[in-house]
């Protein structure tokens, strides 16, 4: 990749990455920060991903026999302390609605009134909220599986937030699924998770390992939880998407039975899963570089912006009736599940400060267009997963007619680099002093250096404790993917396959 | 239209109009009462009548030049009381947030703590939380028109609540934009009423009047609100939809400035508009019948059930398979926007029970087919629109050929049936006697006869005082399509036009 001088986003990735994720996320025009603590606005090209991810998710999801319903956002807190281990999850970290009106208090501001006799959690997940009405609708071995999504707001009071990645509220969807068995319900958690690895690789170009989840890491209330983990450019790993498979916990809280096919009454077996807006935060920290966001083409909310230059021009409108043209020819052009969608800019700012503006919030292909390039029936092409001044002309008809292809070339170069990006991250550890070496060296050797470390682990709890408070470190998953047994180094004991650690986010 | 001796739902409208639209909305699978109180569970078939709708105005709204956003739920205390008309408005009736955890409180249950500096309130609307936002968006008229719109979820405490028409939690899309001019503004929240209104009369065949709401009637904070006004079946207006002119109020309130071509600093000018799930409530109660939902077919989740009659076949799995061909035939055909939408019932129910569930939830083509349809290659067919036992048998080609056109009639004659009744209920009054005639019969007689009055008004707020505090009668709105002037029955004063009156829900 051609090095530029300066770049259009200060600090760069190697100076301050945490920063870094910051400038781009604004100087994309994905999101900003909100009045509200800790809740972000976002903006429409941040909307115009997520609506992109809901499409193609919720196509999936329909293919797969799921039904989308809508739930209550509020959650009585008796329901929230039906599961143990799930309100002990949730409990210290919710927003309560106390009060149901407000009035003029003693010094005239508004002061909460009409108190609730029970107070009501903002769902930060709907497992009981759901299973309440589930109880309703599950009465026999006909009534399942029962396959529903929900696309909702949800609430978590997080202490430290950060945009898409950890925000107080964020947008996902969940699906709750109601089984006659536990074969069927881990069946069901499992497809869900290949559902997520496959639009993470397919559309957001964005590789994940698939895994289970150790008994620290479940979800609470879970039997079984299983992960994709992605790799940011700093080497940390996001949990990407989870599906839980839910044992007959919540079944049993919420008292969803049903009669067998022998006329049993039986506790039923159910899953949830979800992905939220935080796999936006994932797609920046994946692809996006020191000029700004990088969108892959099958997710981005338009392929091509067209930049008229009419600064020189003797006649602009016929540049721009040219541009026009393009644009309607392009958007009449297929690429994947709809068709191209194309910005025709005609904002009244400079040239390179219009151009810079779309490197920054990663369109895939720029088109500058001036009186020559008409002239010459042409187009003036630049591409964002090259350097933003590496810049190509092209005939018209070419180009329309490459330009399919063109975009699939992107999504995939971009899926290659991140594989690369890491491959080169990750490493088969086999002692407890490389593995400590590893995570364990200065913040900026690390920032250059560590990302997933693949290692045998015994299983036992107390390593996990352990590497957490010495290093920071979590055991990601568990690969579906297994590797040879070995032996742990941390503890002597035989290992049944390599796990991966990492930072995460 | 025939009649039948038993209908399937209890009771039927003219016994009992509220408890049967409770009824069907059950029977219809549209939506159920949740567990917390006033919210309601948005069932497959109720939330995917949500997403058509969802569909056809998103697209409608992107077409006018409309981008979506997404803003925080919670809105700041302080902020609710920028504008003073607005917090008057909501304050009485909202779900406020004063804890951000639950703990083991001194009888061993969790309670609040954490507890806010300032609550926040879940949002009824988001004027004032988006108001801050714009203010950082909007510098110059370069930045104008700005259009937002927002897909998402509120709570509004109400007291009495009934399923979609007036529920705790509601979905909705608000629009939200500024501009340059009052002119611009007024264009614009003009223009989405009728975006609205042909969206209620094209695809919910509803037939509305548009018109203005008077002062008493207004949005709180807005200088004009203009509604479009529903009749039901029992002759009471429905709200479905409004959009305000806030004129500088919120601008001010949230201090959205910009410089004007000439470089002075201004207060710019503010629009909002909304529908919500209540239209889901209004296409019930304008088509429904003692049989239950009534679907039109452009919203329609589904525009055909297949129900195989396999109990007397020799080789069921030919019938199924016939039937599958014909399903996969249907879907292959376009109807408005979308392809044919086919569902194919293999539940194993008695058929009667299965035909009648069907009718209950409204689907516009039934398809009944047994081994003598499949010999005959040819389909026995009911529709909605009639009697559930006026059944017919035509070819499998000609039916085929005859559908998107038989979907196009069906639609059209519930529009023409609802103006008919709209009509037929609709009164020009001249007399104060002759309206207290009308509204203030006995109940029994006014569900059968009573709807919209259109009378003479001088504009006196203190006429609709009275005649709400006397008839429970409220002044809907004063057309956009004006009628001539004349004089005020209650005051004796000129008028410009005649208004409309209605019990309304």
């Amino acid at each position: 990749m051609a090095k530029k001088e300066t770049h259009a986003i200060s600090p760069t990735r190697t100076e301050d990455y945490p920063e870094w994720y910051q400038q781009v996320v604004r100087a994309s025009d994905l999101a900003e920060p909100s009045p509200v603590r800790g809740c972000m606005v976002i903006k429409p090209w941040g909307y115009a991903v997520w609506e992109n991810m809901q499409r193609v998710l919720d196509a999936e999801f329909k293919r797969t026999g799921h039904k989308n319903a809508y739930f209550p956002i509020f959650i009585p807190k008796s329901f929230l302390e039906k599961e143990a281990e799930h309100v002990e999850g949730f409990a210290k970290e919710c927003a309560v609605v106390t009060h149901h009106r407000l009035e003029a208090g003693p010094d005239g501001g508004l002061v909460p009134a009409g108190e609730l006799e029970e107070p009501l959690i903002v769902r930060p997940t709907s497992e009981t909220i759901i299973g309440a009405t589930f109880s309703k609708w599950v009465q026999s071995y006909r009534d399942l599986p029962l396959l529903i999504n929900q696309w909702a707001n949800v609430v978590r009071w997080e202490l430290r937030t950060r945009m898409f990645l950890r925000t107080t509220e964020f947008l996902w969807q969940e699906g709750h699924t109601v089984h006659a068995t536990a074969a069927e319900a881990t069946a069901e958690a499992r497809q869900m998770l290949d559902v997520y690895a496959d639009f993470a690789e397919g559309h957001l170009a964005m590789p994940v390992i698939r895994g289970e989840k150790s008994a620290a890491e479940r979800f609470p209330g879970a039997v079984s939880t299983w992960t994709i983990e992605a790799m940011m450019q700093d080497g940390k790993a996001l949990q990407a998407g989870t599906s839980h498979f839910l044992g007959q916990n919540f079944a049993k809280a919420s008292e969803i039975k049903f009669l067998d096919e022998t006329g049993v009454l039986q506790h039923a077996w159910t899953t949830s899963w979800g992905v939220s807006t935080r796999l936006i935060g994932g797609l920046v920290m994946t692809h996006s570089d020191d000029d700004g966001l990088v969108l892959p083409p099958r997710i981005a909310p338009a392929h091509v912006v067209i930049l008229p230059i009419t600064a020189k021009a003797e006649r602009p409108e016929e540049v721009i009736a040219y541009c026009k043209q393009l644009q309607s020819d392009m958007r009449a052009l297929r690429f994947h599940d709809r068709n191209i969608e194309v910005e025709l800019d005609l904002r009244d700012l400079r040239g390179g400060e219009k151009s810079w503006s779309w490197v920054k919030r990663g369109i895939p292909i720029r088109l500058e267009i001036g009186p020559r390039d008409m002239a010459q029936n042409a187009v003036f092409m630049a591409r964002r997963d090259r350097a933003p001044n590496e810049k190509e002309g092209l005939p018209r008809a070419a180009f329309l007619e490459r330009l399919p292809a063109l975009l699939d070339e992107i999504q995939s170069n971009l899926l290659t680099r991140a594989r690369q990006a890491r491959s080169e991250r990750t490493r088969e550890i086999d002692s407890k002093a490389d593995f400590y070496a590893y995570f364990g060296t200065n913040q900026e050797e690390a920032a250059a250096g560590t990302g997933f470390a693949l290692t045998h682990w015994s299983g036992d709890p107390a390593i996990e404790t352990q590497l957490k408070q010495d290093l920071g470190v979590t055991l990601r998953c568990i690969p579906l993917e297994a590797s040879a047994p070995g032996v742990c180094p941390f503890s002597g004991q035989p290992s049944k396959q390599r796990v991966v650690w990492a930072k995460a986010y």
